[in-house]
């Protein structure tokens, strides 16, 4: 009873102190060694499993929140995070009830009741180097770890349908922004670059006009330098020329180069 | 005075009826005759100038709402409308503030304070054949019309930076969406679609490589006739194939075309 008291309290406390209506929800991509992976979070007491997120503050901006959020539960600072898209519709919650989630968490109906609402919530997405993050459970949840994207379980709420979109999201930002930064080491070869964007996009692509496109971006700068170690053609070194990289994020000028 | 009291209880109905916290403005570009307009509305009894907008009913979807208000003010159905960005700056309102702007119709300050929040906006952007529009005024505005592009005035709230992050959207969109349809002829000419996307760009593209590209996007049928009464060099004829350019607009799929 102790805990089902202290509960209720956080939850009146989370209504009196954040904006009605509006929640925020996070897919965070993690990509390492040629994989891509989602973080999850088991909710208490249970096997169920959904995205980290929370509520924006009555005097935080919205983008705030989700940093917020996202440092929480990774433990990263300073990460490209950014909306995807907001869903609502009012029949958000059709695989599982708000109430009966918060029941999972011994809260009684009348209670759970009176602090539901009908929300909409604001997606973001983050890619990150997962080896970097230190995964961290909030207050509604007992764990929070990596799931590979081919396996993820059926979530809470409208969650499988966010990743989706998120990782269809992530995918079209391949058309008109560069991706690599922070992701490949300082130097790499076109195959390395080829397998982050086959990753994300989750089919091979042709070798050439894979590096035909890249070249023709701008944004690469070839080294003197080869791979050491390799087979008998070993292929040459790149890197991101920083400058041209920002403005091509800036501009979103792919597509007409 | 009754005008006072008329629109205190509109908006005092607005607030029982609506989700609290956010509203919805979007964003109609209209396309006719190679150039691009966006349709505004002027606020009452002033000169300001501001996107259609409105709020969620409680038991709408929100896309609805959205549907809804590009409906109301420009009478067309089924438009493809969509979400591009949310806007949750706690200080969203700074270039006027919501009591100001109601204050203008007429609104005492005392009972402002009572129906403004602090709301996020979700942003909707169309893009329409603007001959078939009939621009409508709501109930706060007394005029709804189109403005070129290049001229659109300093307008209220955000709404300028909603403009230009929605033409951004628009242009992104070229990257991995086809465009076009119900907005050039049934038939028309590689200059035509050109022009189309020249436009929205707002920049100029080489030929050969846009014919190559769209070619290569595998959407367009070249008809055995060519455009009648030309000069020497008579561009032939396109249409769209319909079931290919709804495949692309689904998959996403220009990118790795």
């Amino acid at each position: 009873m102790e805990c089902k008291n202290e509960l209720q309290q956080l939850l009146a406390d989370f209504k009196a102190n954040h904006m009605p209506s509006v929640s925020i929800d996070c897919v965070i991509f993690g990509f390492h060694d040629g994989q891509l992976k989602v973080l999850l979070l088991r909710w208490k007491n249970t096997d169920d499993w959904c995205l980290p997120g929370g509520r924006i503050h009555k005097q935080e901006n919205m983008d705030a929140a989700a940093h917020r959020s996202l440092r929480e539960r990774t433990g990263l600072h300073e990460i490209f995070l950014q909306q995807f898209h907001t869903f609502g519709d009012v029949n958000r919650y059709r695989h599982y009830s708000q109430i009966e989630t918060l029941a999972k968490l011994g809260l009684p109906e009348d209670v759970a009741k009176q602090v539901v609402s009908r929300d909409i919530s604001v997606g973001y997405y983050a890619l990150v180097e997962f080896a970097n993050v230190v995964p961290t459970p909030d207050i509604f949840t007992d764990e929070c770890r990596w799931w590979d994207i081919q396996q993820i379980p059926a979530l809470l709420f409208d969650h499988n349908e966010m990743v989706s979109l998120a990782l269809k999201t992530l995918r079209r930002q391949l058309s008109y922004q560069p991706i690599g930064y922070n992701l490949l080491p300082e130097k790499f070869t076109m195959p390395d670059l080829q397998q982050l964007y086959e990753t994300i996009l989750g089919q091979t692509m042709d070798r050439r006009n894979f590096q035909k496109r890249m070249l023709g971006y701008g944004i690469l700068k070839r080294l003197d330098e080869r791979k050491i170690g390799g087979a008998h053609k070993s292929p040459y070194l790149y890197r991101f020329d920083k400058e041209k990289y920002e403005k091509a994020l800036e501009t979103e000028s792919l597509f007409t180069t």
